[in-house]
């Protein structure tokens, strides 16, 4: 059995190879991670890399929980502080926003991307994307209803949550293909009139 | 010089190629495609196919046209035959809807999911890919336009274009990532109240 300290740098590699994983998955796909390569960029032993992971699909589920991470600390967790009903509605959305457009992986939003490349590729890796996608989308679901039900939106809430998350994409989609910041403002606008149409009170 | 049974041949296979490279790409993204497994697939001469295609840039490119042409006739073309407007606006949005429902490619809307696999890479595959996607965009806007001018819709154009191409795109994610038909509902009432809501005339 490895000792504390050989455990410890097992876990601080593991964090550097994911962090880097992440990114390049964002940009080039988690099709297009290799286990050689992260080694060769961080300039680490192969063969600790592959200790650590095992195979490439251990690598690319490990990617999403990372992401996964990440993005809950730049969306939801932020999302949760804000009262519930409208001013968390629109929080989420602004957080979402904010956190495509600054970039928080290098290629736009990391489950966007993976979403459509793994879409239509059954396999584990296949339900670990759809299932952090859906957790999200719940997520929505259950914030656009705790604001009907408060009174503060007067929609359904299904089709209201899947509105929001379609203008979150949507732009998040341009503004990386085009460049520029059009796809943002658009959404922005959209989902300010949205919310502005359904809502008599709070906000 | 070929006689022309020769050019004819080479054309045949060329168009035998991208129909099978569309669904693939589809399906895997255009980085997953390569000349040799498709010769193989298709029981073509390797050389043959290379011939006519020379690089993996060249068939990558050859095969977003060849994606565009599918595209149009099925949502663009029917589109403009119906009358300009609420109509027609209504129509594309129908006829897109239906385009991706019908898996007109297996993988879903093939220009999403190219979209997403080189959102972030530059070179001349995100360039016609960017290209692709702003000409259909280009054409929502004018379609919604031309509603807003004949006072079918009092809205700002751009917005409800954006808005529109948004609700399709996310009803495509989601339907070819979880399966099922409801992400194309919710799209569905999401775009008839858009497009009720604003409109007092026509339709």
């Amino acid at each position: 059995m490895p000792g504390d300290g050989r455990i410890a740098r097992g876990d601080a590699t593991r964090r550097v190879v994911l962090r880097r994983a992440v990114d390049v998955a964002s940009v080039d796909g988690l099709a297009g991670l290799s286990l050689g390569r992260l080694a060769i960029e961080l300039e680490l032993s192969k063969s600790g890399v592959f200790a650590l992971f095992g195979s490439k699909e251990e690598l690319q589920l490990a990617t999403i929980e990372a992401a996964l991470d990440i993005f809950r600390s730049h969306v939801v967790t932020p999302a949760r502080a804000v009262a519930p009903g409208l001013p968390r509605l629109r929080a989420v959305c602004e957080k979402w926003l904010d956190y495509s457009e600054t970039r928080v992986f290098p290629g736009g939003c990391f489950f966007f991307n993976v979403g459509a490349e793994f879409d239509a590729r059954p396999g584990r890796v296949h339900d670990a994307v759809a299932a952090a996608n859906g957790s999200f989308a719940a997520f929505l679901r259950e914030i656009a209803a705790e604001a009907v039900a408060l009174g503060h939106v007067d929609a359904d809430a299904e089709v209201l949550a899947f509105e929001l998350h379609a203008l979150g994409r949507a732009a998040n989609a341009d503004a990386v293909l085009n460049g520029g910041t059009r796809p943002y403002e658009l959404a922005r606008r959209a989902i300010r009139a949205r919310l502005g149409v359904v809502s008599g009170k709070a906000g």
